[in-house]
């Protein structure tokens, strides 16, 4: 299944953009959510977020924007996404339970949004601090109710090891096509969902690239079933 | 001295809340800088933040978004802070070195903007896992040319610990007034700067409430002195 990034690139309207890819994607049996990230969220704020997430109807709409600060900013950033019509948002685990994580979960259950947790990273530098805590992240998260986790795509062993504390969360696997990983080899190793953004919002015929790229995943898992 | 943390209560009109506030206390002698938030750029972009930004002339310009991501998403936002006038933006040290800070400050360096690397918390859950790496990623950012650090004023050992490794980077401390270290606090403890929000802000006369906490600092250094 395929989590579609849509990255509007910087000098088009974002809420144009983003309705025309979706227009052409929406109700393909492989795409299952859509993430909008922090660049178009900065420069224009959430206004416009909600006519394209209204398009996106029943599919899981994730914002990444890596929150990574004390509950009480968290909570009021989750609480704009919510109303701006997200029912996912990605933290990063490195903050801590107590003050942060903790209360970022209880206002999440009881809005009823998704938490979804970034517990190793697609860059070099992540093995620096991050992946040094995987585990406990992955505990931790857990015992707070967190819908799913973010592991790199890139970096297989990885998503093994959150798939293998975590048997029922969801994992999403970024770094499928621009950077590097083949479609399919996240999914073999554990994970739920490929984020899939370039490789199907800048090519010629989205539609097209999709269908491409769900039928690699396709492949990918039947190989591992033999 | 003070760095004055703008956080628009949410149902006001953020640029003109800014403006309002900044009138009153702009010129006065303890004011250092001004530092933005997540959640209002969250809620309205950048577009508002320009004409604030003009009115604070030669104070530092602080983006807090504790940026925590890889290089090429974090540079995006950082062009995007740095067309609005912000001239400092803080990050998450955790991040780690290659291919997310290393390729920040390459950045920075080339178009004068300031980085300021979180390496310590206010909350709690601080201590779970960035604490435990305060040094080695205070050395990472000097490394990199970061020219300031974010810890807490509520714990005066990570300010001391950050000054011992860093003695001639600035450091910015949260923390003071709401959430309960004193005025004075951090700056004793090897701080160059306190960010005070509340306490100035929702302040029935800003300017008086800053006065006031100028003096409290000011007596807080020179008991230091004695």
């Amino acid at each position: 299944m395929i989590v579609l990034a849509l990255d509007p690139p910087p000098s088009t309207d974002p809420e144009r953009w983003c309705r025309s890819i979706l227009s052409r994607v929406f109700g393909h049996p492989a795409l299952a959510g859509v993430k909008i990230g922090l660049p178009a969220i900065v420069a224009r704020g959430l206004s416009w977020v909600q006519s394209v997430l209204r398009d996106a109807r029943d599919l899981l709409k994730v914002a990444d924007l890596k929150l990574a600060d004390v509950g009480a900013i968290m909570r009021i950033v989750l609480e704009n996404l919510a109303s701006a019509g997200f029912d996912a948002a990605i933290l990063h685990a490195f903050v801590g339970r107590e003050g942060a994580l903790d209360e970022a979960a209880d206002w999440a259950k009881s809005h009823g949004v998704k938490l979804i947790a970034v517990v190793s990273m697609s860059h070099p530098g992540s093995r620096q601090f991050i992946d040094r805590h995987t585990s406990e992240m992955v505990e931790t998260c857990l015992s707070l109710g967190f819908w799913g986790f973010v592991a790199p795509a890139t970096r297989v062993d990885m998503i093994k090891l959150v798939r293998k504390l975590a048997p029922s969360a969801k994992i999403l696997s970024p770094g499928v096509g621009a950077q590097g990983a083949r479609p399919g080899d996240a999914l073999r190793a554990g994970a739920d969902y490929e984020i899939v953004g370039r490789a199907i919002t800048r090519a010629p015929d989205p539609r097209e690239a999709m269908n491409r790229i769900a039928e690699e995943q396709r492949r990918a898992l039947e190989s591992l079933n033999r």
